[in-house]
């Protein structure tokens, strides 16, 4: 298996470049964003998952996490990684300085995490899981609550969960029926069976504080009778120690394509203690605040595997060799990266990991400036364009790493194939990445059906205009001119996409609801080609102090994507546009 | 996991209207090609196929095929399967009846295959190897040869196996450096070490007949020295027993991402003796000449486990209940198959497939139009036909089968990536088709360099031309006009990368090369779209004698490829004609 090399200049391009961070660091909330900080910090932090994390990737592929006797074992080193991953500090990082945290932004947190998945994606499902918890705790927490948990759950000395679904109850989670009955004194008795519950149970630290919906007995029916409930996997005593056993049965782990190493449970709780975030029935309100950053995350690890996959094929293209490309020398093979149609592949990854990487951190700008920009009008602004980009950046990437690693394994032919080549679990590992966290579907349905007509669809329109200034500036440079043409084009068929929708959407939601995947890939394709225009546009300026290799690839993998994959944006249309009729002419008992 | 159901009506549908079964019937060389005859012959075969073999296909992924001490065993029940797979008499369908075999033409072997496969594609590997093994004999094999291998080989009772690569030579061929020296008898000692053997080895027979490339000790570079021996694993007495062991020793096998129960061998050849097939140096040739069957029935994988997913996902979402689709009654949940975009993904899948099985069985009625046709002309024409759709159809469908088999996996959400739905094992095992039998972008440098510029061009301008046709006929009926139209821009555009990549050939061949899977894909998309078209028309037609709820569902399925999948066609040209500047733009070490 290859080793990782962080992209550390991509990310530091990207953050500085597209996803605003000299901004940022002038906000008060961030009193360690300065670029010069964050480079370093992304240094440290990329060498610590280079070293210490990505060389368990592939054995915990092949070692799974276990279970005997409702006792979970991690493949062998894990504890050890997590243990130092705690020590050095990378779980607190994104967390406010008050709560023990590293005081950094979204987006530089978000360039940290990137690594750790690309080393090791089942892995870093465990600090993403317990981050998410965090955040439920910081904004709808209670004080004593706070003041618990975050101690512990900040710095990653214990681990944390999202306990949603029930085997009735996946995409639809309003269907949940895990019941939470009133002590009296303030905390409840909570009992269920739920499923899928990611790093579930370990055995990485000495508790696990699981964030658990459930109802209680007069809730209503639906979203809107579901509370939150903190349930820790062993109480906690009053000095803050680990006690008794809190009644939360590892029933058995699931047997999955990929994340091997990351334990899938399915969790038993029976008159569980549980305490109330917040006030009852407002549990799926808490969850949508922190549904932005979630869904962001497993955008990023589309990102992230696409990038594992991609340095292992480059690997692997520049060192096997296989006849002999059109002009090399008569008398010795060709490196395959000397083969057209294999460079094709190569950059078909890298262009689409690069608009990947400008999604996701453009979105975690977002998630900075709506929640810490000093003018409310800005934070606003920032906030709808947070909505409006999660569902495509965590749409596009994951779909895009499913692609990718395909592309990965394709690259090393017969031997892409090979569990021991490293490849095939890429590609099982991303798979889940369009699942979890709202299918990709589900998103599709959110963007058009919730995105697309905020402020009567003004909002789309002013990304499409800003997207168009883009356009406009790299028509004015001969030298990216090109690229102009293609994402105008692009930004054509979408306006016209997102018009039609919207009138579709007015007349009968199942024609927009129809077309909505289809809409989503236009509009991924057409954010990447524009966070890649912004990314020419700015290594052009740079490449006026002095000529720079990774300034000059960069345009030219800009380039790739706009005459590569920017024009199937056109092709997407009429799929988009197609309604629902043609949907159901087929009866469902024929299909 | 979900039971198989052959789609006979829709394979009977395409052999008859599609892939001319009729006229194919009345050559003399298939005296059992009457298309009642062969209704009933797939009847029975599918009934085989789902009641014997598709039961195997989950434990054979569970189990593997495992190797101790140098023996293979394969998963419990394939044996006795095997066995009845023998009795039946469905290996032999397609060979000639005077060799023992069932006088079927190759559209209706093919069609019977589609099913084997479909229930289990790693145990349909093994026949479809001994079949090409076959096919070499009968052409190229010595009337003795024939006789001492044939009358094992066509029943099934031996299995046979294609021994090509080498660790140092997987696409390139003509790299291998395997060892044949002749012992003055007539026969030849061989040494060497193989990779990747499909059935290697296994324990359902009493032998094993290895086909092996070799070179002989003076013979030229590269392919034009290479010769092809029979290699028993054990050798055979005068008398047809099986007698000494051959030393052909199995190494090992690989841990593949899929087909599991498919032993997949690292074969070692010492001084075993060889029988050399035709002339020395005239063994790729001789492959050549079995390539195109091959390479058909890889492609038709593609379309056999994307029905597989195809049945299952249509299982799960019309008993999965997940939230109300717009318009059900407020009490119920609705089953997934009623929300738009589960359903889109559906015919997403259908509609290929449905495309993917007739790309394939067309090609099959060029294999039997080009051997058995009484007109010489009609032979040729139809030899060149089967030149062009040879990479388009084995590359197009196994594309498709693992954006199809992925898509099951979506359908299927969260339990889509559970092992036990068996949906990950589609997946899995659909991801080798793009790879063996010549990787997808060999195929695709085949299509642009060998196959377009055959008699100057005209070979594919006449099939854009009978594509075109069939636009045009369907522009005339009113209910079918639109999937005229889309198809006819699907033409268009395909006509133009055509002449684009032509003129790019003989300017500098390297551009061209790098359009090559964008246009194959273009290719097959808008071959996929013309056979539906066709199909379209047939079921117009049809329905003229009465109403008929296949035809229709027919007529709604080509619809829905029209307006989702054909204008992605267009789409593509720019990357078809973006030539290789671009590829070469980022040095190798900056990959």
């Amino acid at each position: 298996m290859t080793d990782y090399r962080p992209p550390l200049t991509d990310i530091l391009f990207v953050l500085n470049e597209v996803a605003g961070l000299p901004e940022i660091a002038t906000f008060a909330a961030y009193p360690n964003a300065d670029p010069e900080f964050v480079a370093g910090a992304l240094g440290e932090a990329g060498r610590f998952a280079a070293e210490v994390i990505a060389p368990l990737n592939q054995v915990g592929d092949e070692t799974h996490s276990t279970i005997t006797k409702g006792a979970v074992t991690t493949p062998p080193g894990f504890k050890a990684a997590y243990d130092a991953f705690v020590a050095s500090g990378w779980p607190a990082m994104g967390f406010p300085e008050q709560y023990g945290g590293g005081g950094m932004p979204v987006v530089a947190a978000t360039a940290v995490n990137e690594m750790v998945t690309t080393a090791n994606m089942a892995f870093s499902l465990c600090p993403m899981l317990t981050y998410g918890a965090n955040e439920m705790l910081l904004w709808h927490g209670s004080e004593e609550q706070r003041a618990a948990y975050l101690g512990k759950l900040v710095p990653g000395e214990w681990t944390s969960t999202m306990v949603l679904t029930e085997a009735d109850a996946g995409s639809d989670v309003g269907a949940l029926i895990t019941k939470a009955v009133p002590q009296g004194d303030g905390t409840y008795r909570v009992t269920g069976n739920k499923i899928f519950i990611t790093w579930g149970d370990h055995d990485l630290t000495d508790n696990i504080v699981h964030i658990v919906l459930a109802r209680t007995p007069d809730a209503p029916r639906g979203t809107k009778g579901i509370s939150c409930f903190i349930i820790p996997k062993f109480l906690v005593n009053d000095d803050g120690t680990v006690g008794a056993s809190n009644n939360v049965e590892t029933v058995s782990l699931e047997h999955k394509l990929g994340i091997h190493a990351s334990p899938t449970a399915v969790l038993a709780f029976e008159d569980s203690v549980g305490y109330l975030i917040g006030e009852e029935n407002q549990g799926m309100r808490y969850m949508f605040t922190m549904m932005n950053n979630a869904r962001l995350q497993v955008g990023l690890q589309g990102v992230s595997v696409a990038e594992r996959a991609y340095q292992a094929a480059v690997e692997y293209a520049t060192e096997r060799r296989q006849g002999r490309a059109i002009g090399a020398p008569k008398t010795e093979k060709s490196p395959i990266v000397e083969h057209p149609d294999v460079r094709r592949m190569l950059l078909l990854m890298r262009s689409q990991i690069e608009a990947g990487r400008c999604l996701v951190l453009k979105t975690a700008e977002a998630i900075d400036v709506s929640h810490h920009h000093p003018d409310e009008a800005v934070r606003t602004r920032a906030a709808e364009r947070l909505a409006l980009l999660t569902p495509i950046s965590k749409a596009w990437p994951t779909d895009m790493g499913v692609e990718v690693t395909s592309l990965g394994i394709q690259v090393l032919g017969g031997m892409g194939y090979i569990e021991e080549s490293g490849m095939p679990q890429h590609f099982r590992d991303a798979r889940i990445t369009p699942i979890y966290e709202g299918t990709n579907g589900i998103q599709a349905a959110d963007l058009v059906a919730r995105k697309l007509p905020m402020r009567g669809g003004e909002a789309v329109r002013e990304m499409l205009e800003e997207m168009g200034e883009v356009a406009a500036f790299l028509g004015k440079i001969d030298d990216l001119a090109d690229i102009g043409t293609a994402l105008g084009d692009a930004i054509g068929a979408l306006a016209e996409a997102s018009m039609g929708l919207g009138k579709m959407l007015m007349d009968d939601p199942n024609d927009a609801l129809a077309g909505a995947t289809p809409y989503q890939e236009m509009f991924g394709l057409t954010a990447g080609g524009w966070l890649l225009g912004m990314s020419a546009l700015a290594a052009h300026r740079l490449l006026e102090s002095g000529d720079d290799r990774f300034l000059r690839d960069k345009i030219a993998t800009v380039r790739f994507f706009a005459r590569h994959l920017l024009p199937k944006v056109r092709g997407l249309l009429p799929s988009a546009l197609a309604g629902a009729e043609g949907l159901f002419a087929i009866a469902t008992e024929d299909l």
